[in-house]
């Protein structure tokens, strides 16, 4: 069986495995305080050209969420999502079980827009009954989307523009932050897209880590005391070390782009190989997830050979799937699928 | 100024405020172990016809809410509502202040219905992604609704009746409850409402108490340790015997039932009011509110005599208000109210 | 039976009642906005010569402990209480239940010392491993204690030094205010109490009120959206009003006051009953709440007359037992209770 | 710098690397479903003897002890736990943080008493005002416990006992269980720890893992839905098969066991070092944590060469700290330990 169905099927890449081989025997202090965490949050933070910010390391998408969600909101605060958003469909009530609501704004493409987050935010200022009403307390939108989709640089200014002018930090979960700034469609950098947020993370755990989630702070008002919302919600790694390793081989030469950029040029092969036979796709994605709309019968033809993840149904008797490439995507592989599409 | 907003614009009803001065040098038990709670108990258990209910009294109906909907389900579950739905919308978050996310699924007119029920709770169970979602654990309805709307009995059984194939427990929130068994359109006796679900409430801070809810656990598994919960959520009322009295009062003579019916046909006369006049209505509601589309600059004219609830904008410079009747709506204030609408 | 064994064994001062019946047709607004509210509100602020504090009402006492420290503490925090405190034994786990851990230090007579509070507070600071600890947040006292013991003015203003040098609110729990500002032993004015704390509360419910407590917010960064918490919380009383015409009555002559002076005149009579015939005491309260010590054989005598509340055994077949007077008790009901214990 | 202050100062048992190598190119589904998490759970029943329970596997012991206690306590309830229990004082609240109280009891030696619980219950199940206290609903003991200490086969069955005759569930924290299994005192095998809870997890961080814990769920009703439980609580791994790898390498030919007898072995000898120079201990521990006393001003001598972890001062200038062993120590640095403290 042949994967295609998320960007986590394999280990890691072998540099990370070849250093923390080499790096086995040596004695650190625990919990994140050792020297590799200490330069791995030193080259992220020149990689984000914000040497003011702290640098955390958790170990999973989930955690990191609900651990910033969390610290950010006031008990009678809420976090401004997309409805598609992971917080609000796939974290199996992470936010809710710390005491928040996802305050979910309807979208087509996954993306929230700068209009409809202060039209959420003035109406709830306005409304006279808001003291029964949860207060909307933060933003979170996903870069890129759950759905493939990439906000432009104007859309995240201006997204960050009616936060910044309410009040309301604005919390990027970058999950797949890697294969966004690598994507074709994309206008910004890693320093653009922390020059335009409170606080973000940068997800290692699907792109080329064995595990692993840099947060990035910005905002000096959400840096106190944080590792203490860490540790609470089990997310301080005993060897806290393990996290530093990791992103210091990501980050000290480039591997952390280097491999998003082979997975993006995978994705547009996935894409062609599509596209080129007549397929259409759910969404206009630019980035490592591709979401090709494929009869049903046809379906039933490829699963016997690769694995794809089922999204949804188009009527008709077709669906959208989700194929998904990565750092390790081979060649051999997106042949296989080339040739197997062909013969649909 | 006269007003209409809501149905607790007064204290209690006479009969109520009489007792609770003829009773007041008893020395009573607290927290509700004393004799008129358990009088008052019997008298709920008999008007439900359900002998082997639990009866609790409790101060609000958020409190209460918030208390049933945390004590009934597991950390991983969330409860699904109407979109309208008081828990949704009006509670300032405290079902997720909890830990648990409300599953709004969208409605019309303030119902859920069995379809959109069970297609929620199927559609959970064979998601193959179901553990990174929430669960639904309960489903929770009003009677009658936000929107002044009813169910009918069938509507009623056939909700019930997939909740208990599916397991989950039914809970209906009766803030005006007393409201809806005395409108025209009602087929339900209480005994039917106590008969088609796990656990409900009576409301009686809307419909002639100074404050309380009489909560009533018809299901065996809902009963055990439930005072635990009462007093963690802040409910176990010190001197308890305060509600036991009213619900005495309400209760021992039908005045409940009596008082409600005097809210209905001054809530007919309302409607009568406007509809003569050739306003329309946004729903069609036979309970204690009632929502006329008035132009807005009729209600700038309106307002400066009577206070209404702001509902929403229908368009064209129209808006939907509600204007609710109560126990202790009087004939001079309605015909007030006609007079001012007849010269619009 | 004749009662002693708490201090809300009747409804309410006969005033409170006459005044909720004349008003009881008013029509007001919802939710504590009315005018009786906003009056009542000033007449404490003026007994509290404090001026610019915000007053909001609550129901419960558990209710309202639950809503403050769930406001004031951020999610990695705690609250600093003495080990007999009412949150820290008497509230089923209100404040765990909103995520809190109460830091509970031990204490002899219910009551917390400055040097105690100091203590926790530097040694966390200190903890190489506090990151790993729960970080106090706040420091909760109760005035009087659950042993009826009261704090000196210089004893609550040197705890007061201690935590406004170490940045964490005090917050005084008052569900028995009046008796302790009456008490012989107390050196201090309500204004006094609010001069030496962030946030306090004067109880209603225990102090001639049906129910109902008054919370005054005195440091301005713990005022911001207190609604919104008091709502979630279901503290909201839809009929606010309820509350607001109680403490005007209380307030607005000194009622308060005077009934409080009553209860203690009363328990200073309890007091003489047992030591007159030479009973030892658990403590030495001189608020409301007497504990005399009695052989368990003399116990059972006396409970075929009076209830007490049970507190502890102290061995060699003697118990400590807790005696309540109140604002509504009688001489009759003392009388007979003297004439039992001397024919012990 | 020589590290003695912990068991998790290395990375992981160079097998553990290995196979992590070799299987990095493999593609396999995601969140622990993967062959290898079956294996790994197949070989860890085996080991306990134990073909019917449920087996997870979680990444650290803060996470598995919330997600457990979480998952078992319904919201009135509390955990019994020594007061030196890692939950009580070192996980920032987490426990609390899911609306739990600690009900912690005083342990001279980390490990409670079936007699201590069994009164916490009983007091509980009698006190005529339990509905206003946390109900004790689960019991948490760790084996080893804390300070080193080794409960025995009859303490753990008499603790066992009590817990099923009172309806409450027995819980083990094994993060050193390997060590604990090894020691000179322990009459157990690991079969004897899962017969006699109902549920514990072996702890794979300190013990040659990376990191992960391996959770067993031995009794039928704590099973069900526990997958939600752990991706809410942030702990379902993406790379599930990280753990269920590193757990195949420990259980497969009982490494897990054999690097645990290394470590006591260690231990032993950092215990004969200090007790031959005539040092004496805090607590008789036969495990791999050792607590000798040392006087301050040896303390800064040997802390030039070697980290240890400041416990606590025993007065006199005299301070307990402790020395750890674990799968990793060596020859070499016990030699340097033997030498440096020969010195003194």
């Amino acid at each position: 069986m042949i994967r295609f169905e998320c960007d986590y099927l394999e280990g890691a890449h072998p540099e990370i495995l070849k250093r923390l081989t080499e790096t086995n025997f040596e004695q650190t202090i625990g919990y994140g305080c050792d020297d590799h965490c200490k330069n791995a949050a030193e080259l992220i933070k020149k990689a984000c050209n914000s040497p003011d910010s702290d640098v955390h390391f958790l170990v999973g998408g989930t955690q990191t969420n609900t651990t910033v969600i969390c610290a950010i909101l006031r008990p009678h605060q809420g976090v401004i999502s997309a409805d598609t958003g992971h917080i609000n469909v796939h974290e199996s009530g992470a936010i809710e079980s710390t005491g928040h609501k996802v305050l979910s704004l309807p979208c087509t493409d996954g993306k929230l827009t700068a209009k409809a987050v202060e039209e959420c935010l003035t109406s709830h200022a306005n409304d006279l009954n808001r003291e029964h009403m949860v207060q909307p307390g933060m933003v979170y939108i996903s870069y890129p989307t759950e759905c493939g989709t990439l906000y432009s640089k104007q859309e995240l200014t201006d997204i960050y523009s009616v936060c910044k002018s309410n009040g309301v930090p604005l919390y990027i979960d970058g999950a797949r932050m890697g294969y966004g700034l690598a994507s074709d469609g994309c206008d910004m950098t890693l320093a653009d897209i922390s020059a335009n947020c409170d606080i973000f993370y940068i997800g290692g755990t699907k792109a080329g880590a064995l595990f692993g989630e840099a947060l990035v702070i910005n905002n000096d008002d959400l840096k106190k005391d944080f590792r203490y919302f860490i540790k609470q919600k089990g997310g301080l790694l005993a060897k806290g070390r393990l996290l530093g390793i990791q992103f210091e081989v990501l980050f000290e030469n480039g591997l952390y782009f280097e491999i998003s950029k082979h997975a993006i040029s995978c994705a547009r092969r996935i894409h062609d190989i599509f596209a080129d036979c007549g397929y259409e796709f759910l969404s206009d994605s630019k980035t490592n997830q591709q979401f090709p709309i494929i009869p049903d019968s046809e379906l039933e033809t490829l699963s016997k050979e690769f694995t794809y993840d089922y999204w949804c149904s188009v009527g008709n008797g077709r669906s959208a799937v989700r194929f998904c490439s990565s750092w390790a995507t081979t060649e051999e592989n997106l042949n296989a699928l080339e040739k197997a599409v062909k013969s649909l």
